[in-house]
Formats: C-alpha cells, structure tokens, sequence
C-alpha cells in the first residue's frame, strides 16, 4: 500500500484521479489540494466525490507520500515537481512542463520560463505502451497530453515501420468539452457548446503540435512536419481523431491493419478494430483504452483513433504509469 | 405567382422546403406528397409545420404547377421527374439522380438502374454560385448533395485559381443528425448518437465523394483524387469540413484569402471570414449560408467551411436555385 | 418608422431583440448599448449577429428615439427608465423592476431598494393578451418574466372563471439554459448542464413566484398560495411547466377545454391544443407562441404550457407589446 | 459461485445486467438470450460491451443455472418465469408481470391474459430496502419499475409515518431516453429528443401509476389517489421526479427531514441531502443509488428523488435483489 497525493484535486484531471485511486487496491490518497476549495471537501464540487478534505498545496505533508500527482497549470506544476522530488516522492506530473525535451520549444510555446529546466531530461515522457522500460526506473514522469495520446498511439506503429511517406500527416482531431477545463468560460457555456461544432487552433498553431512531432521523430527521425487540427466536440468527454498518413507506396489492404494488431496484440489498453469496423467515442468513454481502426484509401493510411480524454488522455494514464513505476498490476483500479 | 408541388413531404427537406415556401411572396404550395401520411396533414408529424394537406404522388395534379421538387430516393425522383417534365413542370431535384453525368459511375455507386438516362445530360447542376446562367434556361436541377456543397464552395476558387497541388485533397466533414434522415434507425437513436462521435465511410466510400470530385473536375482537370471522410455529430443541423489542399508552392498568407474574398465578395449567401476566425456550425445553422475560414500551414491550405444541411445543403439551396430559375430575387424567402 | 434604442444588447434578450427589430418593417435601431462591449460590434459576440455597433449606456441619445427596451439587471432598469420617460420616451423594461406594484414585496425578493418606487402605479403588466387596452396608452410597460408568462397564460382561464379551488396550485417548471444568463458561471458550464437535470429553488423560494401570485389575484381573489419548481433542462432554450389546479369539484372532461379554447379562439400567440395532444418544447422553440394542452385526471386539472422563454417569455413579448403601444399589426416582425 | 442467465439479453436493461453480472465475484453468466440476434455476441450492438454470446430463448440451458433475470416483454416474461421456476431457478423478472398483485388491474393496464397469474400471490415486490425479509426466501421477484421506485423511495417515510394528507399526492416526473427502450422509433429519433422536452400519459394515464398507488397502500391504507406525469428529457439515462405530498398539518422544517434521514440511514444505496441541498441526476448516473431531497413550502412536502433508471430503476436494484436472496453482501458488484 502506497501513499499518494493529488495536487489540483478539483479540476477535472484531479477528480478522475481521485475517483480512480479512491478504489485502487495499493494506494491510499493521503492529501489532496485545491487553492480556491482548501478547507472544503471534494464532493461540494462533483456531487458522485469522495467526501475528500482539501488543503492549500503549503500545508502538503509530502514527507508522508510515495508518489504525487500534479494536476496544476503549467510552471506551477514544475515548482511543486522540486518540492516533491527533493522529499524523495516520485512524481507524475499531468501538465505540459515535462513533456517537451528542448527547453527553448517548450519557453517558445507556454510562454514562461521554465522553472526547473535540470529536470528536463530526467523525465520520462510516460506514454506507458512504449515507456515501460524508463517507468521502472523513473522519479519524475510527464504524462503526455491527450491529443498526443489519441495521435501517438495512431501513429506509433506506421512510423516506427520506416515506412515511406511523401506529404504532411494531418490529424483532425475532435474533443469533449471537459479537455478545455472547469473554469466557466465563454466557450465553454453551454449556451457556446450545444448543437454547435468548431474548430480551434487549427493548423500548427496548437501546443500540443510540438509535443507530437518531438515524440514522433524518436520513432522515424523522417518523419513529416504535421498538421493537427483540433475542434470542440458537444459532448461531455472523449476525443476522436482521423490521422492521414500519405504513404509513398501503396500496401496491400491487409499489410497494415496486421502492423498495428500485432503491435497491440498484448496490450490491456489498446484496441485495434478488426477491419471493416471504425472506432467511435461509444467505444472508449469511461474507459481507459484507445480504440483505432484502419482505412486505406489509395496510397492513404488513415487511422480513427478514439481515447477518453480524461482516462487514457490524463488521469487513467496517470495511473496505469503509476502502476508501472511501482510493480503493481499495470491495469489494477482501471477496469 | 407561380404553383409549386413538393414530392417527398414529410421528409426533413420537404419539410424545410413547406416551411420556406409557404413564406415566400412569389409561390403558392399547390400540394404536398406522401407515400405513408397521404389523407393526413403535415402538422400531425412536425408540430410547427402548417396545416398542410398530403396526398399521395399519384394524386398530385401536375397540370396545376409550375416546378415541383423532388424530395424522394433516388431512381423513384427521376421517375417522378419525367412525368412532371412531360406535364410540363419545371423540376429541381433534390436526389442524386440527376447529380453525375456518367450514368455508369451512378448506376455503380447507388445499385441502381437509371430511370431516366437521356435527362442526365440537360439537367443543371445547382450549385447556385457557378450555375446562374444555365439556370435560367433549366428544365430540370439536380440540387447538390449538402457535403457536396459545403465541400465544393470550399474548393471552387483554389480548383479554378489552376494553383498546382501536390498530393490527395483530404475532406474531413462532420454533419448533425437530419443528414441521415427521419426514419428510425438504430444509428439514429437519441442513444446511440448523444455523447458520441463516429466516422463512416471514410475514405473513398461515401456517395457523395464521385459527386464532389466530377464537379471539381470540370474547374480544374488536374484535380487529384480525394479522400473523404464523413462523421454524424451528436447536434440536429449543420456540416462543417476541413478541406484540405497541399499546394505545391505555398503561397503568401495573405493571397489565398485574397482569392476567396474576391470570388465571394458579391454572393448573398456565402461568407469569407477574416483571416483568424474560424468558421463553426454557429454562424450558419437556421441561415443558407455557407461561411468558410482559411488557414495557411506551409504549403498546406486549410478551407473550413460550414452550412446548414438542410438549408444551403437541400432546401434552401432549392429555393435559392428556384428563384433564379424564374427570374425572382435570389434571396426572396431565403433572408 | 419609429426609431428604438436598446440597452443591454449583448444579453440573450438583447440579442433576440435586436435580431426581430432589426427585420421589423415599423422600426429602425437607432442605438444599442454594452458596459463591457461598448466600441465593438454585436457579431463579435454572436456569429450570426447584424454588424450592429455597441456604444455605453452614457453615450446613448435619449432624445432621438421613440421606445427603449430596457436588457439590465433589476434596479440599474428602473434608473434608466426614468432617464429615458424624462426624455420623452417610451419604456420596454424586460426586468423584474415595474412588475410587482408592492414595492416591499419587490424590494424584499431583490434585496434593493428600489430606484423609481413612483412609478411603479403607472407601468403597466405587458402580458400582452390581458393588457392591450392598458398597452394603448403606457408610458411605461413592465415585460413579464419567462417563467411567470408560461405559467399565467395557463392560469388565467380557470382563474378568471372564479371556478372553486381547493388546495395548492402546483407550478413544476422546466426552462432551458439561456433563461440562465450569458455570463459563464459554474451551472452553466456544458459539463454542469449536459446529461444533467436539476432542480432549483424550489417550493416558495424563486422571485417569479410573487410576480405569479400577485398577477393571479388580479383575476381571482382567493386564488391559493402556490408552488413553483423551477429545473434547469439540458437544452439551449425554452420552458415547459405542468400547473396543477386541484378544483373543488370535477369538470365534465370538455368544460375545461371548451373554456381555453374560447378565452385563445382569436390570439395569434396563444395555442390551445386538441384534447389528446400534449404541449413540447418543440411547439413552441424559436417562435413567439404559448401552446399549452389541457388533463383532467379526477378533480386536477392539468395545463401544461410551454413558450420559448427568449420569445413570448421575453423579447418576442415586448415587441407584441411595442406593436400594441405603438398601433402597429400586433404580429409584425413575430411571425 | 452461483450460474445466472438473463434472458433479453440486448435491451438495455439486459445489457447492464451483463455489464454488472460479468465483473461480480459471485456469479458466472452462463446464459444470454435474444430473438433477433441469436449466434451474435453482445459486443456486436454495443461497442464497449464484452463478448458475450447470445442464443435463443429456447436453447437455454435452464438446468444449469441458479437464478434467471427477465428482460423480457411483459406476458412473455410470466411464460419464461414459470420455465425457469419448474426447472429449479430462481426467478427475477424485470418486467411488470408480477409486479401488481391484483390480476384484473394488471390484465386492464397491460392488454392482455395474464400467463400465469397463480405465481402472482407469491410473487416478492423487489423494493430491496422494504423487502429484505422475503426476498431472503424468494424464488420469484417482481422488480419494481425506474418510475416506482424513484417515487415509492421517495413516499414510504411519509406514508409509513401515517401523517395526515389533504390532497391528491402529484408525481411530476422526468426520465432520460434509455427508459423508452431500444427499438427505433418516432419518439425516440436524435431529431425528436434533441433540444426537446415533452410530457407523456400524463394524469392517470401511465402503467406505473397503478404498481405507485397499490404498493403506497400497503404502507398507508388512506394514501390518496396519485396524479403522475412522465417526461422525456434529452439526456441517455437518469430519473428525476418531484414528489408533492400535500399534508394536512405542516410539520417543523427539520421533523421531515429527520424521519427520511432516520428511515434510510443506515441504506448503502439511498442517500438523502442535507437540508438546502437539492437532488439532480449527477447525483446518480451511473451508480446504484437513489438520491433524495427534502423541501417544505406550507403544508407541502416535496420530495425531490433521483436514480439511474437502468440501474436502481432497473438491473442495478436486480442485482442488489439477487444478492439479499443468495446471501452475498448486498453491494456486491453495485459500487
């Protein structure tokens, strides 16, 4: 039994986790912290919460945890990641400070300085299905975003083939509303949401972009500058995402549907629909897998890639990486 | 004043269609079809709708009118349109029938035999914009399909402007519920399309991409083959699809926009926004518009362009065409 | 042609507003006011807003327009009303302000004092089919609010005919989200709303209750206490309210209808429907009507009636009023 | 380990079941049936479902089984029942066959001969928390219906208290889309519920009504007549209704309350609010339990209840009746 702590427990990322880790077998949260709701108790906010205390993130007893999530914007999350690593917690950081190697794309995108740029190359980007290795060993992991996740996992297999591809790989990707946080906003009201679609950032204009092609090139040094173009979907969670990959040479229909089936084949949390199917959010939302199905049209490989955003794209992640890092069973608290 | 008999009532088009005509100053509703509601008005269905009488085809005194419109299956329209072209009626047809000009590339994709083959060749496409002068004359408009038309006003001045492209044009598209129609179907239940979000015949697989890419051709007979990738979105109404052209040369940021503007500048019913807004289902739902945004990322050229399916992309485009087909203002019943 | 002026344009009432007058063949807008977007331009807010400029509500001229609609919150109205009556102007406050004539009951259930106590004796309830002589000759017409309309309409015949009552009138309400206001806020944020149904103030807490019951005593003097249960409905617009009326002794099934029937046989707005039809949002959304049915279950009489609630619950009733005060078609611009 | 087979396998009721049966520890399902998709597997409907595999009513192996849940239409559910009951199962059957102990009643309300009403008498009602001593002894449940039992959790306090009512009780009730089932149909199309809300079978015109009143009266012999009013909300699952209990002498604010906290304190399923807090369907999505909310206005108690309607409402209330009668924990599989 581990100790664990959340800090940001009433975004949405925050109580995914506690809604995981209040039912997982090895861990025990110790605190969680919220600046606005310190002093309240998490069901106040989400009315299915754990009747959770929260603290302001100064009285964390870190001294008394394992592992700490980090839940909090960007460059705070940095800050709190010191703080708990120099208490000896391993950290598992949900924001976007660790994800980006090069510290000058990074600076360039979230326009700040970097709080804690020494730690940079020590983290392990945790997109668990290709990080085992690293988690085992890792004291700082950053969790990937869950665009990334929903267009890495699409692409991973295609890319780390060597297969040649002659154009831009264009992913259109579509969110739930909770991506864009708890905060009330103006696009974020529902009066904005309903029986509305639009898109956002389209183009290469969305942090997550970087994030993506940086991972992309460790698996084919080759591959393409991209085109990522989000939208804001009229529904509560999940995200689904076509990603065009423009092959140089067309395969036989089967060739890669085989590819990704069998870098999957053992995978708990990754689905590849058999031929024929195309994955949906119906697939994926409450869950933690990302479900994919293939279409090849012409020299076209297009896979439909489909996560709930705040599982396999945040929390569920989190957790499946948490498991990792502490030889539990990688898919214990998340079926 | 003229008479007009609408074919396929009860249908989400006839429908629309009766409620804009039976507003608009320059037309008489001289009846109204249906095959399963005929002895029944069509307020028992919509409750909105007018008190209007249905009869069944066979009763529909085509001696009386001067257009009717076709909201029927396809094959069952051209049949239609035969009788109603030799009773003398002008006829806007707003199935497929009378959409591809080779009758084998129709016969193939919708697995029937044509009706009427020797019309094909005299009816009008009736993508308004690009279509006025032939309208004038028309006995018979094939009414686009409503990806179509969202894809095609997307696409016409970059096609037309002869820029060279470089690889596949990619349309990803999204449209609400009514595009699939009013009868019930499991992928039409409130269940399994609210918080979802899926794909179908992505690819090269929908009907509407041989209509897309035959019209593309007649601007620009170097139009690469497409990929068309359509989505049913958890919302009533609306289409909004990235269009997607890899130019060879990229052009500067401004030109682009500068062409669409131009081409645009005098059309009631389609909008260019500004460089840095993007188009959404929100600004074209309930209108006839089609409203389009350009993004430039590299060489790649983003068209997002939005209408509302059942207003630009059936119906109203039907009284748009209609309107011009008998010398009345475009927009009358359309504002 | 006369000229109106608009405070509070950027509100949904003040969108709606000036969405009809702007159509509305009688009436020119001569000004629109903001506090928070004076200098920009109403379709910044709203895709599909007219291009209208929005001044501050300091800068509005007064002496060159005939009416003003008053969007604001309660008490900044009554000031502005007596600005705009000093300035020899008609008056359309869409707030709570001139509603209740008892100035303690106002001043208890708005927590303010009221600014124009004065004038309240004068204004006159534009409930607009109970108000037309009175309409004829006001300087100063209090709009009623979305809730109480619904629920009045569906009073005042059983009411009116001074039938015996025994027990609570039961109003259980249900309006969509816009009736919440623009301004982002935890419970109307997509995640708070969607999938969701929640009531609120329910039993004698909500201010439309006495605006209700004080209205009710107008027609029938022992008219009993009520209850109001107000929900906030997952969909962007409309009310729905079910009012139970427990009669002292059991109709014939017909009587009740006959009477609803007769009171609404001319009014353009108001809707009885069939015995055996029953009221929906889909009746009445985007249009100016009250379609309300009637259910006699033993002694209970049940009318459930239903308005969109930015229409006849608002804008659309303060133009039905506006045409009345000005001798214009009661109808025009509504249809 | 005990064998389970349902029967109706694919509605929904049946496929939260499978969900529920396929991860509790006790029970292994060795069955599932459906007409329409004999030879398929459960995964092939929904898509996040396991694969299950469905075979015709007739092939079920009834010997091998321990108990069989019914999800089954009403009638076909009594023939099924009496199969199972002379092979040696246990019965739970979620229709309305059992539910309602006076066959005349039931045969008026359901249109048809009741198969076998010499199993009614011995029939247990499956309100869990009033029925723990017989179902402990049960070989045939009646499962209550979403409607009944959101409101009889929401009456019995009062009723059982034996306070005086002076009135006709009102059940002012909404359900989400999953309640009017699977099957496509006008009512339940995404065009007919989306943006929409609509009343049904209001008075006394509902099934559930007469399964309300008898079970009330076995709590309190002088329970008044009941008015009920379904509604259809756009949301996939949940009930919420207001329970308005007029009665003869209003209590002190917190007596009430105090009878419903002391009634269902120590409930793991019924949960009702602290005073000012008022019950929503995110109370209760998803979960097994039924959350309440007390308001006095008067004389007027209101009850204001909520639960998940394919859970508490239906297979999740099942499954808790299933564990009282086999021994397990009752919230085995339910949290």
């Amino acid at each position: 039994m581990i100790q664990a702590g959340i800090y940001g427990a009433t975004g949405y990322t925050g109580y995914e986790l506690i809604q995981i880790l209040s039912k997982h077998p090895d861990v025990e949260i110790c605190f969680a912290t919220s600046q606005s709701f310190a002093g309240q108790t998490l069901d106040a906010i989400y009315p299915q919460a754990p009747h959770q205390p929260l603290i302001s993130g100064e009285e964390a007893p870190l001294d008394k945890v394992d592992v700490v999530f980090l839940c909090l914007p960007h460059a705070a999350a940095a800050e709190t990641a010191v703080l708990a690593l120099n208490a000896g917690c391993k950290v598992i950081d949900l924001s976007a400070d660790f994800r980006i190697k090069d510290v000058t794309v990074y600076e360039k995108w979230y326009k700040v300085t970097h709080p804690a740029p020494d730690l940079i190359a020590e983290a392990v980007y945790g997109l668990t299905e290709f990080a085992r290795a690293d988690l085992k060993q890792a004291r700082l992991v950053a969790n990937p975003g869950c665009y990334t996740t929903t267009s890495l996992l699409a692409l991973q297999p295609i890319l780390a083939s060597q297969a040649a591809i002659n154009g831009s790989i264009i992913i259109d990707a579509k969110s739930g509303v909770s991506g864009a946080g708890r905060a009330p906003k103006d696009n974020t009201h529902f009066m904005a949401v309903a029986d509305n679609f639009s898109a956002y950032s389209i183009g290469r204009a969305h942090r997550h972009l970087p994030e993506i092609e940086a991972i992309a090139k460790t698996w084919n040094a080759d591959t393409p500058d991209m085109i990522f173009s989000p939208h804001l979907l009229p529904v509560p969670r999940g995200i689904l995402a076509n990603v065009y990959v423009p092959l140089a040479d067309a395969p036989a229909l089967e060739a890669p549907h085989q590819l990704y089936a069998n870098t999957y084949a053992d995978e708990p949390f990754v689905t590849v629909l058999p031929l024929g199917q195309l994955a949906s959010l119906a697939h994926v939302t409450y869950t933690n897998k990302c479900v994919m199905s293939l279409t090849l049209a012409g020299n076209m490989l297009i896979i439909t890639s489909a996560t709930d955003n705040l599982l396999k794209g945040a929390s569920g992640q989190a957790v499946q990486n948490m498991n990792v890092m502490f030889g539990f069973e990688e898919t214990e608290g998340l079926l």
